[in-house]
């Protein structure tokens, strides 16, 4: 089966995310010392993401009200306007983080976009994602952007035939199986997944290692060697 | 010119959206009644909205951490964290407002959904305007939904194309000049204004009002017949 367009998540597939985010909770951490020692408070500040995800969805945004709303729970209302004003502003740090491609991306992109119609495909906040593709600089590679409030298997076979000719004919690559494979993988399409040393914890999810249209690969510059194969499946072994 | 395609704005077009930020500032002026007089606590949270654009685009979250910011800065930092968490509240409550279709608007979509391809066409929150867009029951009128960071001739003509012929075969309704009316006449579109009796601060722009394909019009109930002359004019009148 041949492959025309390729979806590439975002964050933590092409530029470091989750690396700013730990960065940004030990700040927090530090921040309320005072109250609560670092292990409750990441259990906290996490049962706090998960039960704001229905009406904050995902982003930073989303993560800044997070804090405050956990800074005054685990203080039972005494943290100081200081520590409020600080996290504010680690917040706005972490929005504004530089967006620097990982290691080989930029060659991996070049070499892609000259075979495939690229696609980024990416959950978040809007403003914040198209902020950073553009910050990316890679913002050329790509003929189509789609930021999405979810990532299901509907999400990619809509997309899939928006910019293509159906999910049939696409692969998804990114760094979580559970957001990046296993809804492509349903839809129909191939996928690959490019793990990140960092793992987002709502993330985990089995591997499909027996699948016939999933790989696992060290990097993006993988990708052309995996695709090329997958497209000439059908005349090499017969099973198209 | 035949029109196949309409746009529609969401937010005090479709449903009330002003009049829930009313109600919020009101109750953010009520908290810092003890720092500062409404007049000047307004000047100074559209002053920090204005200054946080950039870093957090359009929308709820962003509107309650600006609150938080100029919180702090009102008070000196001398807010309390009760204070403080009000604020949150409020924010959580602004997310969370019954959506409501505005009087009529039910009956006008399923006109306009027999006789055109609808498009919901709104800045802001991509989470918070689709679980609004759920929340109010019109979704099924709507073949297509493109939440955006801005709205300028070129968003219009990319959608217009995308899911109809082009920004000439389509025209955009709402209640903004500046967003809906004069993107949408730049890009080649009709645009029909549908004012709200609460304009947001930002969006004043002159009325085009000597544009050719431009209307006034008091409500949504009004578009159809607007629209079924627009598609008549070459006949009727000679001038496609």
């Amino acid at each position: 089966m041949t492959v025309t367009v390729l979806g590439l998540d975002a964050d933590d597939t092409l530029w470091h995310n989750e690396t700013f985010y730990q960065l940004t909770r030990q700040r927090f951490n530090e921040l309320l010392s005072d109250f609560v020692d670092a292990e409750r408070l990441e259990g906290e500040i996490t049962a706090t993401e998960k039960r704001n995800l229905g009406l904050y969805g995902y982003g930073a945004k989303g993560f800044t009200l997070s804090m405050l709303e956990t800074a005054l729970l685990v203080s039972n209302g005494s943290v100081s306007s200081h520590a409020v004003s600080e996290i504010l502003a680690v917040g706005r740090e972490l929005m504004n983080h530089p967006v620097e491609p990982l290691p080989g991306v930029h060659e991996a992109l070049e070499a892609l976009s000259a075979a495939y119609r690229l696609v980024l495909i990416t959950k978040g906040d809007l403003f914040h994602q198209e902020s950073k593709l553009a910050a990316s600089g890679l913002g050329r590679f790509f003929s189509g952007v789609e930021i999405v409030s979810e990532k299901k298997a509907e999400t990619y076979a809509r997309i899939f035939s928006r910019h293509g000719t159906g999910p049939e004919h696409a692969a998804m690559a990114g760094n979580s199986v559970r957001s990046d494979v296993l809804p492509a993988l349903e839809a129909g399409s191939y996928a690959a997944l490019i793990p990140f040393h960092l793992v987002w914890a709502h993330e985990d999810a089995p591997l499909p290692t027996d699948h016939p249209r999933f790989a696992e690969l060290p990097s993006l510059a993988d990708l052309p060697r995996w695709l090329s194969g997958v497209s000439n499946e059908g005349g090499l072994f017969g099973r198209s």
